[in-house]
């Protein structure tokens, strides 16, 4: 089922493979069939070198069990499967442990928008959650990874398709697009925008951008106003 | 029509491509016709890998119009083109989010003039402009852009081509040449002496150079006592 | 004899040599063999890119007299002994001079759990060793660096295969695993948390983790209650 | 003439463009005749790309005059002679603008001996000089160049071998061996070295090495005590 679906999840795996942001294993990607019913996912703990679209895992977005697949699907699958659940918007999600965004994972801190390198993808900083609390990580811990991004987006009023990226408190980021390719390019994006970030707050830790030039940057390339790139 | 120029245009976007200085489809560089009458550049949002002279669009220096070229011009084409306009001397022009000179554009900092590295290239700190007003952001934003760059090196009193780059508040570096490689030259070691100044400053604050040690090593590069390199 | 051992030995060190940890020679792995009887290591200073299996180099565990080989073995091998001889859970030790990692070493500070990816290999601060005295770098300087090892993991009442590296003072990190190829994984994950904690630090001297997200961690990869990964 | 000195000295160039601290056509090795009479070194701004043994420089000892060759010699020729001149020892000598040395050259400051990969190859402090005095950099700067270094080392009593470079004030890194390849490698290794010590000052700028390690670490590879790679 869902063979080419598998094909463009597999692919967009590889590509986080191939981007530098990932040792390993490590990483995962994921894209909702186009009825909203199943997801599928990387497989937990496979080389990237070897992997083939038949080791792609279908799973049920609302019960979160395995309906194809000969491996385990990644264990961050239920946190996946909450930000589909609750944004309908969403139709990928990566997650990676890239450097310079779990530097402000573990240090707690949002990564501020401060140029318009991030404001053309992120329309405002990039959240650092709160911390979970000990019974959210004892018992169902990646689900609650999911509830409390999606709680943080929620509650900072957010449209959450732009702002396409979260860093989860001492643990790292997720991102998300239109697709799994998208949501790649969201991970590339944001690694890429926190080591600036890290560098500007160490020549200047007053570094601030205005709202005029977030705007602008963000709706040269976004919405009904865009001119940015080709038309379609 | 200037079949010689989209492929020089296109071999030095595709040697930016290849520098590090980019990801995705980011960063362009254009070149100026020897009349003064055209500028040709880099089309917005094509990825680097596919790129070909047959994609260079040609613009027309003063309006700004296309007038050959298939996709649309790169969106921040009239930054260049005010470039072009205002200062005769440049004949290529290249821009990028490169991490480390954003990191200066981002802190609001001037890249100052550190080391030898620098003074070969940059006959003193390589200018950080003023933000924009919003008027200039909601309207016109790339002209103004450019307008700002120029004015920006006009009011330091520089000689546009002893110092052939700029960042852009909020933005990144703007690099020029005599040509477009020239231009993507400078981009390279822009970003090499930004590198090199974090660094520098987080060493020691207060770094500086001596004003002769600056006037020695651009001058044995450049203009009529140069002596660096083979005789042409 | 043993030459399933120095294959395997050699593909260990061929792998560390691929993973931009180490320049030139620098670098070593070793594992002992099933009997615990002798240890294979990389011989002193040969070149990553001639390096065969034959090159290994056998020493007996308690005497750490070559047995066979025609070079001299790293100089770093009684190092490498009395952690195995210490204990007995360890088959393989990795021993490089990876930047962010030395820094802490250099630094004399613990790498400091500061999120998941941490958490995932390392159940605790990475410690870094006391300074040896003068007259431990003097006489047996190698043999007195595998026992500061030891005892900074015993004192700290650690279980050994827990925490699998460390960094030793003014010097720089050894990891170690099951096999070589696992001390190999580790020294690469060391110095990619070590890269995360210097910038975490950097923008935020008082990071944290609560101790129950770095027992979550470390327990859903490690241990009877594992759900990482694919079953074996 | 010295047709396989050009050999070895073009093979050391290469191995510095290759070795990821250069651009373009920064960068170069020389190295000298067995009879000291001559010197031979790398072109002014030719192409890594295309170097070839043929393009190689011969200049005289005493006088600095080129016997042979079609190209001019690298600009920082004088500084590399009168390091010949004065230390019969240095038999190849190499000049970078690696990022990281560069960053203490123009902080101003020595690159500390924190750590056991400084001590295998320096026997002590990196030297920063001092600046040259604005006469000295108008007249013979080169020349002047390769008098503060030579003074540097001198005046700290250091035997020029056991330091084998040093960071010239606001400007870069020389180092030197006993020919091109050796002067190359310990450019490889002293960018290492910078790398780490900006990063362990970051984290503590206290940092320090006792003297006895130093004293351990450079003697068990160098003079008739080393007991460090392969026997001759």
């Amino acid at each position: 089922m869902l063979e080419n679906l598998k094909e463009s999840v597999c692919r967009a795996n590889l590509e986080l493979g191939a981007s530098g942001l990932v040792v390993y294993t490590w990483g995962n990607v994921s894209e909702i069939s186009s009825d909203r019913q199943y997801v599928v996912i990387k497989p937990s703990g496979v080389d990237y070198a070897v992997m083939k679209p038949s080791h792609m895992v279908v799973v049920e977005l609302l019960t979160g069990q395995v309906v194809e697949g000969d491996y385990r699907p990644s264990s961050d699958t239920p946190t996946h499967l909450e930000l589909y659940r609750r944004f309908p918007a969403i139709g990928g999600v990566t997650h990676t442990h890239s450097v310079n965004a779990v530097a402000f994972a573990q240090a707690g801190m949002d990564i501020p928008a401060l140029g318009t390198t991030h404001a053309d993808y992120f329309y405002g900083a990039v959240p650092c959650t709160r911390s979970l609390a000990k019974e959210e990580v004892v018992k169902d811990y990646e689900l609650n990874t999911g509830k409390v991004i999606c709680d943080t987006i929620e509650e900072r009023g957010y449209d959450v398709m732009a702002i396409p990226g979260i860093v989860v408190r001492n643990h790292g980021p997720f991102t998300w697009g239109k697709d799994g390719a998208a949501s790649v390019y969201h991970a590339v994006v944001l690694e890429k925008v926190a080591d600036m970030a890290i560098k500007t707050l160490s020549l200047n830790p007053q570094a601030v951008m205005p709202q005029f030039v977030l705007d602008k940057h963000y709706y040269r390339k976004h919405g009904p106003g865009a001119y940015y790139g080709q038309k379609e």
